[in-house]
């Protein structure tokens, strides 16, 4: 009963995560009759992005450049090298302003059910980044959630028998956080992992 | 610290209604992570909506062609004329199998607080269409919304001193609707305009 191109159009924006019919056909409507000009605007920026942003040939994130500029900087610290899954895990790393080292950025994680296996992740390319003989500690960044800390498993169990020293970021508490209102999980993980006090 | 592009993208995507940053980026990374092919094919429907979609002349929905496709129709009813919101209320309008006549968008409802007045709403070109000497009924089918609500009273206000037969769609307890989970509102509507019934 619609134009063609309004349906083509909300029939697209489905492939939005989180978009169903419903919001897709609002979208469309909201964009023909009050955002002419947003809209015009997003698909330039759709097919712009498509074309330039590409992944960083060293860490694999996003970039519009061979190398990030992250990889490129002779500023940071080459020995040391932090796995995460996203490039937004990236960004709340860079964000701590405490890691100075590089980064190599998985674009997602183990989850077979979906299809995502050691070969879709290209882990024998990881594995040749961190054998490039400059890499001395691997750091696991992959999130604390089922799928994260497989990937995790399946990364130290990879990469400990080649000769670099391989670390986990640590779990526990969080900074602020009251023992009343923290997981039961996450406070027997804080519990088995204490530390000792200096004296 | 993202690539301009991707940065782009994500502030592109925001113009969508009910998108924040968080989720803009979000999907900016899935679009050219996950789904380089549905993003071309969006970025591709915009453009092209906004090139192939205007309105119809007569009856002010969105269409490809001068006329749409019910008003070109020689099959409707062109001495009803049922006023809606929008393209959406048309369809479901249609969808009802129990109305042949003709329709007019107003795109939009009355919302001062939006800057939405009877100008912007175009309501000169809406008594024009009425006042073509062909229409002899026209039914007010806004929302039951305090602005669809407004919208229809002025309407009526304004159309009624012109020698058409104004309606307005009903309100009451919906079909398969139990009193039990009606609001009092509705409720107290439906008892004050209750029909008699035949004997």
């Amino acid at each position: 009963m619609n134009p063609a191109g309004l349906d083509a159009l909300a029939e697209a924006l489905r492939c939005l995560p989180g978009v169903g019919p419903k919001s897709a056909q609002r979208m469309a409507h909201h964009l023909l009759q009050s955002d002419r000009q947003g809209a015009r605007r997003l698909g330039e920026a759709i097919l712009h992005a498509l074309d330039a942003v590409r992944h960083c040939q060293r860490c694999n994130t996003f970039s519009e450049t061979d190398l990030c500029t992250r990889c490129a900087s002779s500023q940071r610290d080459s020995t040391l090298l932090c796995i995460v899954e996203t490039p937004v895990d990236m960004n709340m790393m860079e964000q701590t302003l405490a890691y100075q080292g590089l980064y190599y950025v998985l674009m997602g994680r183990l989850s077979p059910l979906d299809g995502m296996g050691a070969r879709e992740l290209g882990f024998e390319r990881l594995l040749e980044r961190v054998l490039d003989g400059v890499v001395r500690e691997v750091i696991l960044a992959t999130n604390y959630t089922n799928e994260g800390e497989a990937t995790a498993h399946y990364l130290a169990a990879m990469l400990a028998p080649r000769g670099v020293r391989v670390t986990r970021i640590a779990r526990g508490v969080p900074v602020g956080g009251e023992l009343e209102f923290v997981d039961p999980g996450t406070l027997a993980q804080a519990l088995r992992e204490r530390k000792s006090c200096a004296g």
